[in-house]
């Protein structure tokens, strides 16, 4: 990258979440330039659709560059290597999905037809590394604890995909082998208990149990209505209940990050997805409970724990320059 | 490597098991030109001594070699990048030996003085990558089933070593949060299910249970005598109960690997380890058990799964190997 090049438009990376489809144009330092979004559609077509019409809508400030540029598209659950969909667990009944073949022709003169589609974890993982809080650390193991769990991991400065391209389906490794039932059709999935709603999970057994009035209050009076932003806004209020149930909760979330220790040894850990909105109420527990559970924690450097500094961009800038590194 | 340099002496491998240390001269491409053991001391000063011995020995075999060549060592444990054994579970009386700047001044010219060592599994799967079960694999993970597990990781076509040297601590990965105990101090460590002191384990559960007559009678009708070698003597029988007993172990294992494949999505597992001699009796539980636990597990290929080519050898020459490449 020279001087010259920052603040021109490099790359155009899409994330299609639960929710939205966020689209970003980057320059070559990962800088976002624009931005753009739009409700995610529930079928494939739509979902084809929406990517093409938010790039159509980002080459207005993609024209500003010479050359078409190279796109990229994060989306959750296991992506090919090839670009394909496989299966994806916010979208049911979408399998074997060809997004980089059927978006590629699509696309406009502004933006190279090779479309690369990764994980959205592995997107994000590379621009916390690229540009967030992971700067400078060969070894990151990012875990994004949203409604479920995913992650993505950077091993010797190197973007780690796997075989296949599914790297880091964190959410289900198996951490309680005989443990709560998981969609998935197996028990014990560490996305049961560390997830967004796994924490939901706590809290309404603690609230059946009649240790969360202040929680319960927050849900309209109904136990079955807890849900882990109620546990948030207790916690806020330093009531008692609530910071028990996120100590719970942490202890979760720091037995799986041992074992991630053990697997790959990083030299950082970045928390993201929409957990990470809590981060001041969870970083302290989770790194108490880390060294609880870490194996050898005396005789070894602890990895750096820290939260996402992307937020919300992070998906699209990483596949903005994940495209942008398979083009050079 | 030329066709000159095959059969030529091109490192020096030293493997430091729990009961031996084997010692090997390998050529460019990893053949075995030649070897040497001795039992495996308890202390530091002895496994110096042990080592400096063993490959003063080999000095015969490398002589024939144009320059020093370079030395590598191989150990179970935590092994920092600097060639420091942190911790080992063979040895509870050794840390923080510096293994590398020891051994290195001590070595005679007919070695480089630079030693690299590094952990045992990360040299076995280096070299069942080069030579053995996973050649020509881009991404292999290795997990050594014996009296505890070990791992060692290639991923990309390249050794993953972690920022600190400790990748691959698969033995403990929480696989049940509230599980046995491990002397590890924390519980439910997979490898108290899945090496072979866990399937002791499960055995002498059995036996007390009434339900393993014949294992029983082979440790000699001691029911608390029971060793994973009695339920393989009476797997190999047929008996009934002990193959009940394996099939139960293949499950532990299998969960592990299911973890694994979502950690790392290798194309290949290689299993070693003790248990690599009773692979006929463990593969095809293994992989039944594997596509019953596996994350979605009609919707992907599946890893090759298979038992180590290089038996005992695998440590030695792959930490020669791993000598040879950092020596380029």
């Amino acid at each position: 990258m020279t001087e010259a090049s920052a603040g021109r438009p490099a790359a155009v990376g899409l994330d299609v979440g639960g929710t939205k489809v966020l689209g970003v144009v980057i320059d070559a330092t990962g800088r976002m330039l624009a931005e753009e979004r739009r409700p995610t559609p529930r079928d494939a077509d739509g979902i084809i659709d929406a990517l093409d019409e938010t790039a159509a809508v980002l080459t207005g400030a993609v024209g500003r560059s010479d050359a078409p540029v190279p796109l990229g598209v994060g989306m959750p659950g296991l992506i090919s290597t090839a670009g394909v969909l496989v299966s994806s667990p916010n979208l049911a009944d979408v399998v074997d999905l060809d997004i980089a073949g059927r978006l590629g022709p699509r696309l406009g003169g502004a933006f190279r037809p090779q479309v690369v589609v990764a994980n959205d974890a592995t997107c994000a993982v590379l621009a916390e590394w690229s540009i967030g809080a992971a700067r400078g650390v060969d070894d990151v193991v990012m875990v994004t604890l949203g409604t479920s769990i995913g992650g993505g991991v950077i091993a010797g400065g190197r973007v780690v995909t796997g075989a296949h391209g599914f790297t880091g389906e964190f959410g289900h490794m198996v951490v309680e082998a005989n443990g709560l039932p998981c969609p998935c059709g197996r028990s014990g999935c560490w996305e049961r208990y560390a997830s967004g709603s796994g924490l939901a999970n706590l809290a309404r057994v603690a609230a059946i149990g009649g240790r969360l009035r202040r929680v319960v209050a927050l849900a309209g009076g109904d136990a079955q209505a807890v849900r882990g932003e109620h546990v948030h806004q207790a916690a806020i209020e330093r009531d008692e209940g609530a910071l028990a149930v996120i100590d719970q909760f942490a202890r979760w979330v720091a037995l799986g990050l041992a074992n991630l220790t053990n697997a790959f040894d990083p030299a950082a850990f970045v928390l993201g997805g929409g957990l990470a909105d809590g981060a001041d109420l969870y970083l302290g527990p989770i790194e108490r409970w880390y060294h609880e559970l870490l194996y050898a924690p005396d005789r070894r450097p602890h990895p750096a724990l820290s939260f996402a500094q992307l937020g919300e961009h992070a998906g699209a800038i990483g596949a903005g320059l994940l495209a942008l590194s398979r083009a050079d």
